[in-house]
C-alpha cells in the first residue's frame, strides 16, 4: 500500500508535465519517503506468516489508514506554501476519508498539484472504503455489517477466486465511472483540469473543489450531472458488478437503494416549496430546484460540494440540513454517515415493536433485503449507533471547550464524524472553511474523521484496554 | 380522576381562604365543569364490564391524560388574566407533565391563585407519572419498562392486595417529601407562599416558580435544599417504600441511582472548574459550585428551575446543558428525559458488542441491577429510543417551518419531550419564556410534553391505523 501511495504521489507532478507543477521536489521527496517506508516494510516481513486473526485485521485496518493518512499529508507539509502540520494532516484526513472539508482558501489560485493531490487522494479514499467494505468491515462483524456478509467474505480458500472478481469489478466499475465523468464535465463547459478533479471527487463523494466557490461557478447542467455522479457513487458498488455480470434489476430492488432515492425525490421538492413560499424576491422555480435538488444530494451523500449558502435559506433548510447530515448513503458506496440501512433496521424494529403491544403473543420475523435479521445483528447495529451519538457527544463538548459556539461545535463534530465535509454556522458552514479553527480542533476534527470511515467501533476496539490485555 | 380533579380544582381558592382569590369564580366553573363531566362518566359506565384488554389500557391511558389536560386548562381560560385558548392548554400541559415551560410573564405580581394553581397541577403530574409507572406501564411492555415489572404488575388478584400497599406507600413517600420540602423552605427565608408553591413544584421536578426569575432571587442556602429535593423527586419512589418497609439499602444500590448520582458529582465540577478557568471577573469557587449543581440538577432531573441564564456561561455549558436535557431521571420517579436505565442499558450492548468483537465465540450474558435482561427489553429499547429521535426531528422540523431559528427549534423540541422546562436561546432559554412562539408551535409543544410523559409509543400506538383496524 506505500509502494501504491508512492506511485499516486507522482501523478500531480506527471499530469501537470506540460506545464508548471511548483511543489514537484515536495511530491518527489514525499514518494521517496513512502516508498521506502513500503519497501522497508516488505523486506522486514518477508516470509513471516500470514495468519490473519480478526485480532490483527483490526490493528492493520486501523492503523494503516492513520499511517498512510499521515504520509499523504507529506506533499502538503512540504510544499512552498506554508502549511502547518495540523493544516496539513486535516487537509490528508479530510482527503483520503473523502470528506471534503477544508482548511485551504485561495483555490482558484493555489499550485496546481496540490490542488491535483487532493482530488487523487479523494479518489483513492473512494475505492478504498469500497473495497474494505466487501473484504473487511463483514468479516469484523462491526456494527451491523454482517447483514452484508456474502459467501466471498468468509476468507475461505475456495472463496478467494469469488473475490478477485467481484475486486476486480468493483475496481472497474469505479474507474469507468471516473472516466464518464470527468468526460461529461468537460464536454458541458468545464476545463480539462477542472472536468479532471471534480470528476475524480463527485464519483468518490469526496467534495474537494477547485475553488472557494466549491461548484458555486458551474452551470446548472454541470449541477444535474454532479447530482446523477454524487448519487452513483452512494449506491452499493457491488450491486453495480452484480448488473454487470447479468443479473439485472439487482440495483433497484435493493431496499437501501429505493429509501435513499426516495428521500432524494421527495426533500428537495418539499424544500423548494418552503424556499418559494418564504421568498421574498420573485422565485425561479426550475434555477431553484436544481441548486436544492443539488445541495441536499451533496450532503445526503456525504459529499460535501455547495453551489451557495444553503444555510441561509431559512431555518427549516437550517434545520433539515443538519439532520440531513446524520443519513448518510448506501452500505458498500464511498459515502459517509450513519448509513441508510440502519435506519431502515431502526424502522422494522419500531413497527415490530407497535405489532408486540397490540399482539403480545404474536410470532414476528425480520426480513430486511430479504435476509432474516439475527438478535446479534440488531445489537450490533445499537452498539454502532450509541458510540456514534457518544462520539458525536464527546467531540461537541472538546470542541465547545476550545471556545466554539454551540452550532460550530456540534455541526463540526457532526460533519467529521458523518465524512460530509462542510458544517453549518457562520465559520465551517458553506461558505466558509475550516481555516480559523484552533489547532486542537483540527487535530480532533481529523480523529473524528478516520473514526467516521472506519465504522467508529474498529477504532475504539483497537484503542479498548482489553484488546491489547488478551 | 375527574371528580378528583375538580376537588383539586377547589385547593387554590380554599389555601387563600385568608387572602383574595382574584379568579375565584374560575375557579368555581370549571371544578363544575369538570366534576360534571366526572359524574356523567360514573353514571354512563356504571355496572359496564371492566375486562381491561391492553387495548383499552392503551386509550384509557393516552386519552384520560389529554382529557384531564384539557380540563386543567380551564381556570387559566376563564381567569380574567386574558390568557388565549393556546396558551391556557400549554401552561396546563406543561404542568401536569411536570415540564415547567411557561408562556407567561409578569409571575411575580400574578394572581395567586393561578400561581398555586399551576404548582398543583405539577404536584398532581407527579404522583400521577409515579402512579403510572408501577401500574400501567410495565404492563403495557412500553419502551423496555418491562424490565421493572414486578409480581405486582401482572394484574391478577393475588397481586392486588401487594399493589394496594405499594401504592399507599408511594402516596405517603410523596406527601411526607412534600411537606419536609414546603417545611424547609420557609424555615430557611421563604414566604409561606413561596415555600408552598415551591415545595410542591420540586418534589414533582416540575420547576413552575412564582417569579420571572425563577428560583434567582433564593439564597445559595435554598438553592442547596432545591438541589436536594430535585433529586429526591429524580429516584426510583418505589425503592423509598422498600426502604421504609424495612429493605434498607436498596436505594443505593440500585444502578440507576448510582449512575444518576454519580453524574451529578462529576458534571456539575467539572463546569465550575471550566467557569473558573474562562472567567474574565474574579470567580467566586463556593457560591458558583452551588449555582451550577442548583442549575445542572434541575436540567438532569427536568425540573426546569433556574438561578440564572446559564446558557451565557460559555460554549462548553451550553452544549452540556443541551446534551444533559437528554438524560433525564430515574424510571419511576416525577423525572422525564429518555431516563439513565436506557443509557446504561445501551452501555451494557456496547461493551457486549466489543467483547464479541474479540471473541466470537463468546457466551455472554446481560445483566441490569441483578436481572438478566431479555432481547425483547432490548428491541423494546431501541424501539423508544428511535421514536424519541423520530419525534424529536418531527418537532424540529416543524417549529423551523414555524420560522424559529435552529436553537430555539431543536432545544425547544427536546425540552418539551423530555419534560425539561426551558430550552436555549434567545426566546425560550432559561433566562426568557415560551410566550413570543407563535400559536402553532404552542399547541405542538403541549402534544409534545404529553408525548414525552407518555414514553411516546403509548401515543403512537394509539394514533397508529393498526390499533384501529383489529
Amino acid at each position: 500500500m506505500f509502494v501504491l501511495l508512492s506511485v499516486f504521489m507522482t501523478l500531480p507532478v506527471i499530469f501537470l508535465a506540460g506545464s508548471i507543477a511548483p511543489n514537484a521536489s515536495a511530491f518527489a521527496e514525499s514518494a521517496s519517503i513512502v516508498c521506502g517506508l513500503g519497501i522497508f516494510g516488505i523486506v522486514a516481513t518477508y516470509r513471516q506468516p500470514r495468519d490473519l486473526k480478526p485480532r490483527y485485521m483490526f490493528v492493520l485496518t486501523v492503523s494503516s489508514w492513520f499511517i498512510l493518512t499521515l504520509c499523504s499529508a507529506l506533499p502538503f507539509y512540504l510544499s512552498g506554501n506554508d502549511i502547518s502540520a495540523p493544516d496539513a494532516f486535516f487537509e490528508a484526513t479530510s482527503g483520503i476519508t473523502t470528506t471534503g472539508a477544508t482548511v485551504l482558501s485561495g483555490l482558484d489560485t493555489m499550485d496546481r498539484d496540490l490542488l491535483l493531490w487532493r482530488s487523487i487522494l479523494q479518489w483513492i479514499g473512494g475505492i478504498g472504503i469500497i473495497g474494505m467494505f466487501v473484504a473487511v468491515l463483514p468479516f469484523l462483524r462491526v456494527g451491523g455489517m454482517r447483514l452484508f456478509a456474502t459467501e466471498s467474505s468468509e476468507w475461505t480458500d475456495k472463496a478467494l477466486p469469488r473475490m478477485k472478481t467481484l475486486s476486480r469489478g468493483l475496481l472497474v466499475v469505479y474507474i469507468i465511472f471516473s472516466i464518464v465523468a470527468v468526460l461529461t464535465y468537460w464536454v458541458s463547459g468545464m476545463t480539462l483540469f477542472d472536468a479532471f478533479n471534480h470528476g475524480l471527487t463527485s464519483i468518490a463523494t469526496g467534495g474537494f473543489s477547485t475553488s472557494d466557490m466549491s461548484m458555486g461557478k458551474f452551470s446548472d447542467l454541470i449541477l444535474m450531472e454532479a447530482t446523477l455522479f454524487m448519487i452513483l457513487g452512494s449506491l452499493p458498488f457491488f450491486l453495480f458488478v452484480r448488473e454487470m455480470h447479468g443479473q439485472h434489476g439487482v440495483l433497484f430492488r435493493d431496499q437501501q437503494v429505493r429509501f435513499l432515492l426516495t428521500l432524494l425525490l421527495l426533500i428537495p421538492a418539499v424544500l423548494t416549496l418552503y424556499r418559494w413560499a418564504v421568498s421574498p424576491v420573485p422565485f425561479d422555480p426550475l434555477h431553484n430546484y436544481a441548486s436544492t435538488l443539488f445541495n441536499v444530494t451533496s450532503v445526503v451523500t456525504t459529499t460535501g460540494y455547495a453551489s451557495e449558502d444553503y444555510s441561509a435559506w431559512g431555518p427549516l433548510a437550517f434545520v433539515l440540513f443538519f439532520f440531513l447530515m446524520f443519513i448518510g448513503g448506501c452500505s458498500g458506496s464511498t459515502s459517509g454517515g450513519m448509513k441508510v440501512f440502519r435506519f431502515q433496521l431502526s424502522i422494522i424494529i419500531l413497527r415490530e415493536q407497535l405489532m408486540r403491544l397490540l399482539h403480545p403473543r404474536a410470532v414476528l420475523t425480520r426480513n430486511y433485503n430479504g435476509r432474516a435479521v439475527s438478535d446479534e445483528i440488531i445489537s450490533s447495529m445499537i452498539a454502532y449507533s450509541f458510540i456514534f451519538l457518544l462520539s458525536l457527544l464527546v467531540i461537541t463538548v472538546a470542541l465547545a471547550a476550545m471556545q466554539l459556539d454551540f452550532i460550530t461545535s456540534l455541526s463540526g463534530a457532526l460533519s467529521s464524524l458523518t465524512n460530509v465535509g462542510p458544517g453549518l454556522g457562520d465559520i465551517i458552514g458553506p461558505s466558509g472553511n475550516f481555516g480559523p479553527l484552533p489547532d486542537g480542533a483540527k487535530w480532533l476534527l481529523s480523529v473524528g474523521m478516520l473514526m467516521g470511515r472506519l465504522e467508529i467501533l474498529s477504532v475504539i476496539i483497537v484503542l479498548s484496554p482489553a484488546f491489547w490485555r488478551s
